[in-house]
């Protein structure tokens, strides 16, 4: 509704108004969004339950709700539709709100938008009708794939809105493991890295440039990275842990896609498959998906970038008079840009210590603190060890930590920047 | 030896040779010096010794003996002069070479050389020998004030060449908790701190500027960090842990400074010291001390850059138009030094996640894995958890790890691109 109500008429915001405007109202949305499921038969605190809409309207996916299967379902069916607006929420804002913000490195993407897009499609509302129809499409479709692979129908409309928005909420404890269908998993694979494609992409495809996809380097990247991840992880399974190479192909594929797109769906615990999957999936957390997408996490284009400024740090040692520029996509890095994404990462991962030192002063220990911490601000869902991994919940938690982790998921949802510029005295002034 | 006779005459080496003589001396000196732990009765296979004596000349101060209080004194004065000489040999280094060839910042730190002391001291040699006096007369006293405070007069030389370089070798397998004495835990975390502060202050200081070190911004830093990590954690340790105010003091404050000061003595298990502990000392493993001192890790004034370059991108945000320039010690930070700053802080996390992930590989558990990456590429000592943590030792690991950790150490030594520059395939041509 606040999306909607801001987009009519050319009225102009100010940067501050729309800093201000998008940091409350993803404040405002959990807050009211809380009320269904503290009032709903669950024993939620209202602590609990604004955690779990905060978790929800995210796309984190971390739950408190023990008991899913027994829920009722206007609850389950509000939890996914949260997720689901979450999403669309979030690739509007990607494509609209934050590159005019010039967030952390997301003003590479204004320029690419106002060249190449706007001359076909010469206004933002307009892009933003086309995106979230391509987001209909892609749930319809996912909803039907599930169903006839087998889900029921409320199932498959659930877990549609949770995979496309790469959010991974369920209405079962045991998650997508509770299928055990290795067509549900594979459906869910593909949808979860649709979800983590940049949407403005796909709006060029079907406007006759279907190769646009290919050739964003982004997009092999991410490719890359998952690969990379599936095929260490898989052969780690099959060499060290005896798997069978069909079994280690279908967990490793689905969870790692899960794990690093920010979904959150298990389909497996794995904090049980030996020493290498801890800080593997620990570092997958971190990484995301494209930016323009439902996914979170610090995004593929920001290592890109950070790669691209390394090399060039290392040829200038090499030869300290030579110019050397880095670049992204073919296009030149600004040192703007250049600052903002080094910033970002640095404030991402002061953030993430800082928040895992808050957690161990609430008692959490030192594996629940620090992949807590990670889950939240990189919008995953389930962190590593019993507690919060892939088996546990997040119910046991004091209070407090369930506040200071619903501010890592706002901070991490809204690219930090956007929430941090508020606490800024020049913010204020005048 | 290899610094003085590259010292001698007025030769000027090309950059390229700079940086392979760097990385070849930091290669062959524990490659020698590991000869006489690997003949010793300590049954130490060549990758123990060659781990141990990397783990000196580094001035980390991980070890793999087992039953120091009965080795060799000989061994013993071994491995205490390794982390003498690689303490004095990096502040050289850190004076001389690093800013020089511009590495992760550190050219900050030419500039201020030669503005300030160059007209009083006109050759980096003499600097070098008024370096290394300076040095010796700070081991002296230390040597005399533990040996005042009860230690042997061997154990006192020992831990006095330990201390001042901020390396951690104890001559027990208890380390610094054997001798159970308030004095000497205090007099060790004087003499931490004061080789963790620019050495070129001293000088200053020495030479008719005594108030030098008071008016740099980065020891304000330092002391900052340092003191908010006590009071935090003694406060912590009163309130939920019930200790006495006396000793919350008196251990927090050794522990603190010796883990930030990357040394890695122990008076006290700290991964006992409640869920808190664990991730306040894991971060302040990766802080250190201050550029030109013996320590090392990130380094305050990389900290102080990374913020100041914060606060200006969030400026800049309010304002997109405006002009916003970072600041270092009243100096503008160039863009050249800001993305410096900015790649060393990101290749720093990442090989640290690349290594942990390794480490996971070779069966090490999560905590073991990452803290002891950790511990490794800041070159602190010990890491958390009971085979790495400060009751452990690190002999039980498979070799591979023991390598990888090796070369961990190198890099956070020698600041990571003075190490990474030889990868470059652009080094080898012509």
């Amino acid at each position: 509704m606040l999306i909607l109500t801001n987009r009519i008429g050319p009225t102009r915001l100010a940067s501050r108004q729309a800093f201000l405007m998008t940091t409350l109202s993803w404040v405002a949305l959990p807050a009211f969004s809380a009320l269904p499921l503290h009032f709903a038969d669950l024993n939620l605190s209202y602590t609990d339950a604004f955690f779990e809409a905060m978790s929800g309207i995210t796309t984190t996916g971390s739950t408190v709700i023990i008991g899913l299967d027994l829920a009722p379902p206007g609850i389950l069916l509000w939890r996914s539709l949260l997720q689901w607006l979450g999403g669309i929420g979030i690739i509007v804002m990607a494509v609209s709100v934050l590159p005019m913000l010039q967030v952390g490195g997301m003003q590479l993407f204004r320029m690419e938008f106002a060249e190449r897009v706007e001359k076909a499609l010469p206004r933002a509302a307009q892009i933003g009708g086309w995106i979230s129809a391509i987001y209909l499409v892609l749930t319809a479709i996912c909803t039907a794939a599930y169903w006839a692979a087998g889900m029921s129908g409320f199932d498959a409309v659930n877990h549609a809105m949770t995979t496309v928005s790469t959010g991974g909420f369920s209405t079962h404890d045991q998650s997508i493991k509770v299928f055990g269908s290795v067509w549900i998993e594979g459906i869910s694979t593909v949808f979860m890295v649709l979800g983590s494609l940049p949407f403005l992409l796909y709006l060029q495809a079907v406007r006759g440039a279907p190769l646009a996809l290919w050739e964003d380097s982004q997009v092999r990247w991410f490719f890359g990275f998952l690969l990379t991840a599936c095929v260490l992880m898989a052969f780690y399974l099959v060499n060290a842990r005896d798997w069978t190479t069909a079994d280690a192909i279908r967990f490793t594929s689905f969870n790692v896609t899960s794990t690093m797109t920010g979904t959150g769906f298990a389909s497996d615990d794995y904090s049980a498959w030996g020493p290498f999957a801890p800080p593997l999936f620990f570092l997958l957390m971190f990484i995301g998906g494209c930016a323009g997408s439902t996914t979170c996490g610090i995004k593929v284009f920001r290592f890109q970038i950070l790669h691209a400024i390394a090399r060039v740090q290392i040829r200038r040692l090499l030869q300290p008079n030579g110019v050397f520029l880095a670049y992204y996509n073919k296009r030149r890095v600004t040192e703007q840009v250049e600052s903002s994404v080094l910033s970002f990462f640095f404030l991402f991962i002061m953030i993430f210590a800082l928040l895992s030192i808050a957690l161990g002063m609430y008692g959490l220990d030192f594996v629940t603190a620090t992949s807590a911490a990670a889950t939240a601000i990189a919008n995953v869902g389930p962190g590593l060890g019993e507690i919060v991994g892939p088996s546990g919940n997040f119910s046991s938690l004091p209070d407090g930590a369930k506040w200071l982790l619903s501010i890592g998921m706002l901070l991490g949802r809204l690219e930090i920047f956007t929430v941090l510029v508020l606490l800024a005295p020049s913010f204020w002034r005048d």
